[in-house]
């Protein structure tokens, strides 16, 4: 069994090339739901979404999010009830919201209104929200504390973060079967997600790195930074921001007390001895490294990453 | 002030009529909300629809609902998760119901939500369901007792009516201004409506009748039967179904007990002496009839009807 701690776009790449190598019906998908928001009354899911219509074959992969050749119809139609429409819902991806939004309306939890929405998108794997309570993102910037979307999406990640919140978290609780998929897997990864907005929402869920901590299998992660910025979005700009250097041994660090293993970028080759090492300082363990080519430009690049990542785990693939 | 009775399309088309030869701020407009429905988690209102893409120039006329030129991404996509999609809500026609929903839901009545709508659509003219609260019409047939929409739009309208129940009328309230608009009104208006199912929902709110037989003002109906057949729709069958004639003189004994006078088809005249003639059978008394084209088939027939209609209850028009 493999559990995958899960962002958006980086996340559902990584697991397209997962999905190459190793049997979904053994992969269990953690996945954030800091950057979860309100439209139009509905819940959206972003992160959720973007695994799924990656993995459907659905997914816009050059916008990084919503469905392939999707319309926007209603968005537009909505712009006249005097809603703002800066986030780019498109109808098909509306009829999976709305889908959601019904489930949770009926009471469904949102683990098992993701469960029915993958299983309707004939996704294999198994994809867990991190928890079912609300838990969300927000950016503290000079203009003040944004939803993250407005952050992210309306200001386009512009502002200089001054704080990252993740509002419901102290009492948000992991979401059936998170904790079990972290405690009895053969290995935990973690996707080239951004480690302060994508993952350090999953991170946050109380239990959740302790069961990282606590776990027998090993922990891999794969640097989302490569060569000092970020493969997608703005992950390096946000770790200076916070007075950290934009590099995989930052990415190494911030994960350390969990973590048995990254899986850096060839060009961040001179980094490994670094993050191998034990830090004195801290009183932090080194680490084991592998240094590969994580840049998911194909198919091929992407199985080829998920084999080095779960060979670094310590489980063959086919 | 004139106050209109309203169903769907026919309604829509009278109303067309209407703002062509009257100021649209003098008048109210009470909505039947028996075909209103649930539709993934959203409240749809056609009738209420109908009138307002009509009124706001963006109704699909020749579907008789629905917005011109919509499209059905949404809808295509929601049957992959396995919801009917029988009921033909488009994507523009979606943007209206989800933000009537999201207004409900943010705890706005129905009236309130539907004022909210129409602004948006500058639609000029005051528009009130007739209740706020759940009213819902059922169709017995042998079939079962079957969802308003099920019956008329699923099944086409196609089977025999048994019974026609309106599931809630009884503890239904009416919105506020219903009462009044009837009361204080200079003429009251009853749209060429299907009155077994558009119409009577509206009076079978509590208080309805009681208002029509007590107002002061003229009460007058346009049949929407012509030469035994409805202009649109299964009102005629629907009629025979119940054992009536399929005539404007049943129309005009179904309104009896208010109505003042009656606005037929020329090719109906031979029925004028039946209706305004009392019935000594019934103890009904005889009503004015007014008889002229009553077939809306340009926005010019459209507004000599309404004149026709307005001048039968004694206001004058421009």
């Amino acid at each position: 069994m493999i559990t995958v701690l899960a962002g958006g776009v980086g996340a559902a790449r990584f697991l397209q090339g997962l999905l190459q190598v190793h049997p979904f019906s053994d992969v269990t998908i953690i996945s954030n739901v800091g950057d979860d928001t309100e439209l139009f009354g509905l819940h959206v899911s972003p992160d959720i979404d973007a695994v799924l219509y990656h993995l459907a074959g659905l997914a816009d992969e050059e916008r990084g999010f919503g469905v392939r050749d999707d319309t926007f119809h209603t968005l537009d139609a909505l712009s006249r009830f005097g809603y703002d429409t800066w986030f780019r819902l498109g109808d098909r991806d509306l009829a999976t919201c709305l889908t959601r939004t019904h489930l949770l309306r009926r009471g469904l939890t949102l683990a098992e209104a993701t469960a029915e929405v993958a299983r309707a998108l004939a996704v294999p794997a198994a994809i867990i929200p991190a928890t079912n309570d609300r838990l969300r993102t927000k950016i503290r910037t000079d203009a003040g504390l944004l939803d993250f979307q407005e952050f992210f999406v309306k200001r386009r990640a512009a502002d200089p973060v001054r704080e990252i919140i993740f509002d419901g978290a102290d009492s948000a609780r992991p979401a059936d079967g998170v904790l079990e998929a972290i405690a009895s897997a053969d290995a935990v990864l973690v996707t080239p997600s951004n480690p302060l907005i994508s993952i350090a929402p999953i991170l946050a869920v109380p239990g959740l790195r302790d069961a990282l901590r606590d776990t027998r299998a090993k922990v891999v992660a794969v640097s989302p930074i490569v060569g000092g910025a970020a493969i997608k979005g703005p992950a390096a700009r946000m770790l200076r921001d916070q007075g950290l250097e934009a590099s995989a041994a930052t990415v190494a660090r911030l994960y350390a007390d969990f973590l048995d293993a990254i899986v850096i970028d060839s060009v961040d080759a001179d980094l490994a001895p670094r993050i191998e090492a034990a830090d004195p300082h801290s009183g932090r363990q080194g680490m084991a490294v592998t240094v590969t080519d994580t840049i998911m430009s194909s198919m091929e690049r992407k199985a080829a990453l998920a084999r080095a990542t779960l060979r670094a785990a310590g489980v063959s693939t086919s």
